[in-house]
């Protein structure tokens, strides 16, 4: 695990809050280096596929002009959730860290886990990483939307 | 269970055919009207995430202007994958029916089951449909693939 990484996933996450979006930052790593970054545009761009992780696969594969992404490691500030774990198990992503749990949608061991259960042809590794600064954004977040719904 | 609805989304499998793809289609119907159709394009497009159903939710978005797909229902010509099914639960799908199992990577009963087994808010109904155009286009498909690579 590099932590640079992390750091570089959590300002995507970052741009997501500034845009009102739900924080979540990722990015995709192949041979030390960073070749996509992307955060959730869900309401932006009012698609249900617009997470972090399917956007940065999206422009993974545009520029490795090719679907897939053997050797790449994924970085997430949170825990995938059914529909990316999948696109990352189809991407043939090597590794995927996630720098806070997502106990209500989180499937890589949560309420689920698609990267161990699932038998497929494609086995991605995985690590939590316990960063605090991924869940405290999140947590920033839900508490002034909660104060903002209020007023 | 509308038959002309897999019907359509046979045509798109038959789309996918001829582009040497393989041979997928999927239709969004909501309120009795077809709001998208697509075909897979994962060659094509050099894109792990170009699955039929991937793109049908995407142009159904844009389509509404809207994530959620409330009360749409999506015909697809073989199971989902993990991806898919998770996309399609993102996406609060109404109903999923399928044409096909797919043995290897299906998600909706085959190789695991994302809409009974994960405990999510919105949960999305599915019924299979044994139609052997849908099942009859992919063996072809793959017979002339294998003799294709011997040639």
């Amino acid at each position: 695990m590099n932590e640079d990484y992390m750091k570089e996933a959590l300002k995507e996450a970052k741009k997501a809050y500034k845009k009102l979006e739900v924080p979540i930052g990722a990015i995709i790593v192949k041979d030390g280096k960073i070749i996509a970054r992307a955060h959730n545009l869900r309401e932006k761009k009012q698609s249900s596929l617009a997470h972090a992780e399917i956007i940065a696969i999206k422009k993974a594969c545009e520029k490795l002009e090719s679907w897939r992404l053997d050797g790449a490691d994924l970085y997430v500030t949170l825990e995938p959730c059914a529909m990316c774990a999948g696109a990352i198990t189809q991407a043939r992503i090597n590794k995927v860290y996630f720098g806070a749990k997502d106990e209500k949608n989180g499937c890589v061991g949560s309420i689920a886990n698609i990267f161990d259960d699932i038998p497929t042809t494609h086995r991605v590794k995985y690590e939590y990483v316990d960063n605090r600064d991924c869940s405290y954004i999140l947590t920033k977040f839900f508490k002034e939307l909660r104060h903002i719904k209020k007023m």
